[in-house]
Formats: structure tokens, sequence, C-alpha cells
């Protein structure tokens, strides 16, 4: 098996991917695939799919295809999900409530332990079974619950306070939907940016220039 | 000023972040910036700046910078946001409420125009100024209203039959939260996926390998 640096930043880009196809075809019961079918069914070329999945070595028998179950668990063991790494959401708006309701943390590896607001009627409210905190008490929490990740659901203008907070007690990895930039400031965070906008911008100028690829 | 057909995709998918950026600058009250500037500001080069924005040509002068409300402008404009395009939400859940709610759909050039949800319990309830409406009107409503872009908050399950019922009445756009794949099947339609798991894992990659980029 490849070593873990030796894979680029593009395969892993693309491994989400390949984890959600694989565990679909898995609900399935489907055990095997050959590259060909794989790529047909995913829209990609059956070498591109061979280049990227052989980074992981051994999965792939010439003839007999990929074996579904070992495939799936080596790329969720390389993405980190076979952990339980303590999360903490920042903001119980519309957009951190559904955040916290619908997205399934421990099969991302990961556990929310915190719902936080700034907003007083908000407090002591009952999300996703957790009781919403003030954020006076955050600093407490997060230096009590140690998470790793923060996951920021505020307007831009607190979110940089509010980061340099969490930075400053050890949270290193932020899911941020606060369209602020974290990692020009902060070295070393890990940031995965969600700009909801910036995709319906897109969307719209798709529709504006639909005659062209894009 | 460069015909938008020379503008390359890879330029068209930051347009986003400029739009977003310069708009921020204007709310501060800047009319002008420097590419040295803006590019500090962004994290990006000097000549990046130039050879993305100088697509749309006439903005940039030689010792005095970018004239930031017009090249605003006209970012908004080739992304279509000086539209008013009709949208309809197809479900209602944590997630689609939280969409309803949460943008701002005119400052992207468009106009949600109906919620829909086949959950009985939901139909009725007001969400966004809108009472939702059961997916079994989802047809007449669309052949009526002729919205061009579809919001799909629902399980991937329901997503492809209800995708094949937009299209056939005319929906070309889809903002898609459903994890279903609409492209491969449907030659023609324009498509933004969001995969909030996938950003989630990338995150959850990052930290399990935190010792290098990704």
């Amino acid at each position: 098996m490849a070593r873990k640096e030796d894979i680029s930043a593009s395969v892993i880009r693309r491994l989400p991917r390949y984890y959600r196809f694989l565990g679909e075809l898995l609900d399935r019961g489907q055990l095997r695939i050959s590259s060909a079918d794989l790529a047909a069914q995913m829209s990609l070329t059956a070498s591109q799919i061979r280049q990227d999945l052989n980074c992981f070595g051994g999965f792939g028998q010439p003839g007999s295809g990929y074996n579904i179950p070992e495939l799936h668990r080596e790329i969720g063991h390389i993405l980190g999900l076979d952990c339980r790494r303590r999360a903490v959401l920042i903001g119980a708006g519309n957009l951190g409530r559904a955040i916290a309701i619908h997205m399934n943390f421990p099969q991302y590896g990961m556990e929310l332990r915190g719902i936080f607001d700034s907003d007083k009627s908000k407090t002591g409210l009952t999300v996703s079974g957790m009781k919403i905190m003030p954020v006076s008490l955050l600093e407490e929490f997060v230096r009590r619950e140690k998470p790793e990740t923060a996951i920021l659901c505020i307007p831009k203008e607190g979110a940089e306070e509010c980061a340099e907070l969490l930075i400053r007690c050890g949270v290193m990895a932020f899911w941020n939907f606060s369209h602020c930039d974290l990692t020009a400031k902060h070295k070393g965070i890990i940031a995965e940016n969600v700009h909801l906008g910036d995709s319906l911008m897109l969307l719209s100028y798709g529709l504006t220039n639909s005659d062209r690829e894009f």
C-alpha cells in the first residue's frame, strides 16, 4: 500500500465521492466492481479510476475488479472517518440548527459536543438533543472538552473574533460557513470553507450563459 | 471588453470570490484598489488578479488601480446577478427550511416562488413568508410559474424522480443538495451540487493528516 504522503491533493479531493459511491454499492449488497463499471457509473474514465485507486494498492485485481468493502473501509480510514473527534458548533441560527440536526456527525468521524449562540433568547433551547449554551461559556467549555473542530455558522463580523478565541484555546480545524478567511491570518489551522452563495452565483452564471459548459 | 466566451472556466469559478470581496470593500466605502493591495488582501498574486480581471477589460488603470464599483457591477452582470429568475424549493426539512430562510435569493439574481414537501404534516406551515405546498401540486405549479431553477433538499431516493418531473416541465437548473448525479442522466441541464458531507470528510482528512497541506 502506498504511503499517504504519496497521494496527491487532487486525488484526496476526489476521495469523498469515491467513498460515497462505494457506500451506495455496498448498501445494495454489491461486493466487487470492475474499474470499467465504476467508471461508467461515476462518469469518469477507467484509467482515471485505476490511477486514483491504485494509490491505495491491493484492492483491484485484474479480471475480478475491486473488493468494494475493503476499498470503502480503506478510503474511510484515510479520510479519518473511523475516528470520533469532538466538535463544537457556534451559531444556532437557521443554518447552524439545520447543520446540527441534518448532519450525521459520527458518519464523518465526528461527535458534536456543544452548541453556542450569543442570542440570549436562544440559550436553553434544545437542538439535536443539546441545550444551546451562551457564548460567554464557550472558552471554559473548549478548555474543558478540548474539541479539535469548530463549526462556524455566525455572521462574518463576529466570526474572526470567535475564531481567535477558539484557536487560542487549541481548536485547530474549522468547518467555516462564516465567509471569513481564517487561513490567511492563522497559519497552521485547517479550514473547509462552505460558501453557499458562491455556489448559487455559479448556478446563476450557468443559467445566464447556458449555451456553454462551465 | 472581452466577450464572455473568451473567459475560461477556472476564471469563472473564481468570480464569486472576487464579487464578494469587492462588495465588502464597497460596503466600507472604498472606491479604488491596486492589484497589489487586492492580491495581498485576497492571498493571491497581483499577476493572477491582473490576468483574471483583465478578462473584463477597462477597469484597471496603471497607477490608479481598479474602479471597484464598476468592476463589482460588471462581475455581477457576468454572473447574472442582476436578473430575477424564478426558483422553487423541494424539501422543507431542516436543511431546506434553513436554505429558504438563510439565503438572500434576490442578491443572487433569484426569487424563491414556492416551497414543496411530500410530508403532509408540513404542508400549510409557513417558511420565509410562503406556505409549504404538497408535492402533488408541484407539476401544476411549475407549468404555471415556469421556474428555471429548482433547489433540491430531499433525500437521494426521491430526488431523481422529482428531477425528472421538473425537467419534463422545463426546469433547467438545479441547486442540488440531494447527492444524486443529475447531469449524467440529463444532458443539457445545469447543476451545482452541494455535498456538505464531502466537505466534512475533507476536514476530517485534514485533521487526520495535519502535518501536510491538502
